[in-house]
């Protein structure tokens, strides 16, 4: 009975997150999250907070964290935009950016929202194909487009590019570029230091991910002024007030305490290379990964086998349905206890 | 320099909130915050959550928050939506329903973001007009229409309609009604009883007013089932996870304790009365109010000389340019400290 929705509406077809049980028995290696917590700081300043100032509406500019965000990444705060986590950043880029005469061009193998951002927009687009190495061809881009979004490093696959190769991308590039570095902590090179050379460049980050702050929803993107002029007015004209107060105090003391950011970084680094050593030993190809997850295909084992067996064991994976990946895992890097409980628990699935 | 922006972005009117100081030298009584702050059961939450868990994804459905909620409408958690502040719920509400071959109709006076949501999904609206008492005349809303939305009680004239009135309207409309209730626990009927009756009614609440949680971004739908999946289609092809752990334990906190509620909503109706009697003496006419806010007019004095010397007086009330109401001001209830330092400076300035 869809008589009241919008043509919009029906044609959607909405992004299905990993699973997020509830009750906390799984160990959960399937939505990439940080098996650190945040910073100590992040739990000083909340728990310090005062109270009473929440009958206040946040700054609708977030202002503080603007230039926190700007000193962090050594630009101006006019080249900085926040909003409610990465998710929400990226859609707005959508709508002020994508929706052209000429469609936009992504990997076919990538952030399965990117579709769905496209239904919700009404924006024509066009998957340009992974390599068989599952790398991101570039030359393939250079054709007619009205924009360009990839992940840097790719998801699912954790792949990265040189930042050699995105600005070449960018010479040869006229419409919007996005970046989206959710995952570029984890060793890859941000594109931040670009965004005074190419006008048409945009680079969105993510608290989620490598400041463990992911129940806190923290996006931002950094570009040229008048990009963020254009992101400025679509938030604006949607929610004035997307940043609470205490999501941005939290955000502002875990930029302050780059110390513990690098540490947390490093450990999943080491982890997830001790991971993949182990993965390849047990006969699956792991994909060299510059992200806290590895994508691994089994030698023998169906993906879809592996994936139901693992969640028999307590143990959540990320298995992808799509097209040319539906042999494939992504399994998020845990803490080692977590790392070694996986381990464990395929010996004795792939040894049956 | 908009080579860039799709052309939704250049044709956006921004929606412009009221001023937030960032120092907090002045009474605000300018954004219809709550004077009051949020139940002490919110400050207990917080104080007391486990920090290391915001490291994890929130529960993208919010399934706790709702229930809750639904508990409390009397209502089942199918007939509920949550977004990051009722903005955020009315911007999803509009291009879910209200994107149809007729224009949406509202009131001429009214909440300043519905065009701006207008624009920014491409939606032709009709403005219809308040009566010469600043009433709305629901007569004029009986006309061909792809949807209709109103405040009740209306903002920025607080006046509210009898849940009668509703009722009627929703007889007369084959379309989607939304009544923006954001204002409603101040003394005007909600339409929640009204949902299982009318499949075209949704009804849109906040936590920002009655609650004291403006800082934290909370605000929710009801309706029937099927309005409230074409909301959550909507929201999760646009970002899967608003509503963060902190804000959602938060809500809960205050929607449990239903006494403190009670008890602050009271008093800001107490101190509204008081307040309006006061004006009256000092020569404002004042409407009806059935919100935390009252709407006036002076009688000799022109509003924005008001607007302007209570800011230089570091008192900050909200004056609107739009036209019929360019020579009123909406006031937000202070505790009864900030309203009597409100006469006490009307006084000096309309003395001169």
């Amino acid at each position: 009975m869809n008589q009241y929705w919008s043509d919009t509406v029906c044609r959607l077809d909405p992004y299905i997150p990993g699973e997020q049980p509830q009750n906390r028995q799984y160990i959960k290696l399937n939505t990439n999250e940080n098996p650190y917590p945040p910073s100590p700081a992040v739990a000083q300043v909340i728990q310090n907070f005062d109270i009473g100032t929440l009958r206040l509406y946040p700054d609708p500019e977030s202002k503080a964290l603007k230039q926190a965000l700007a000193d962090h990444h050594q630009i101006s705060s006019e080249q900085v935009f926040i909003g409610n986590g990465s998710d929400e950043v990226l859609a707005h880029a959508f709508q002020s950016f994508f929706k052209q005469s000429k469609p936009l061009l992504f990997p076919d193998i990538s952030y399965s929202f990117y579709p769905a951002y496209c239904a919700l927009y009404d924006i024509e687009y066009t998957k340009i194909e992974l390599d068989s190495n599952f790398c991101i061809d570039l030359n393939a881009f250079n054709r007619n487009n009205g924009g360009i979004i990839l992940p840097n490093p790719n998801a699912p696959t954790g792949i990265a590019l040189a930042l050699t190769e995105i600005k070449t991308l960018l010479e040869n590039t006229r419409s919007v570029v996005v970046v989206d570095e959710a995952y570029v902590d984890f060793g890859a090179d941000s594109a931040d230091c670009l965004i005074d050379s190419y006008d048409n460049l945009l680079v969105v980050q993510t608290f989620s991910k490598s400041r463990s702050l992911a129940g806190l929803r923290l996006g931002y993107a950094l570009g040229n002024a008048n990009l963020i002029e254009a992101l400025n007015r679509v938030k604006n004209s949607f929610n004035s007030y997307p940043v609470d107060h205490l999501a941005s105090a939290a955000a502002i003391a875990s930029i302050e305490d780059q110390a513990y950011f690098q540490q947390c970084n490093r450990q999943v680094i080491e982890s997830r290379e001790d991971l993949s050593t182990k993965l390849r030993t047990l006969g699956f190809l792991v994909y060299p990964s510059s992200s806290n997850f590895v994508f691994v295909k089994h030698s023998k084992k169906a993906a879809v086998d592996i994936y139901e067996a693992l969640k028999q064991a307590g143990i959540l994976v990320r298995y992808f349905k799509s097209p040319r990946i539906n042999n494939c895992l992504r399994i998020s890097v845990g803490t080692d206890n977590e790392c070694n409980a996986l381990v464990n628990a395929l010996n004795s699935i792939l040894s049956k």
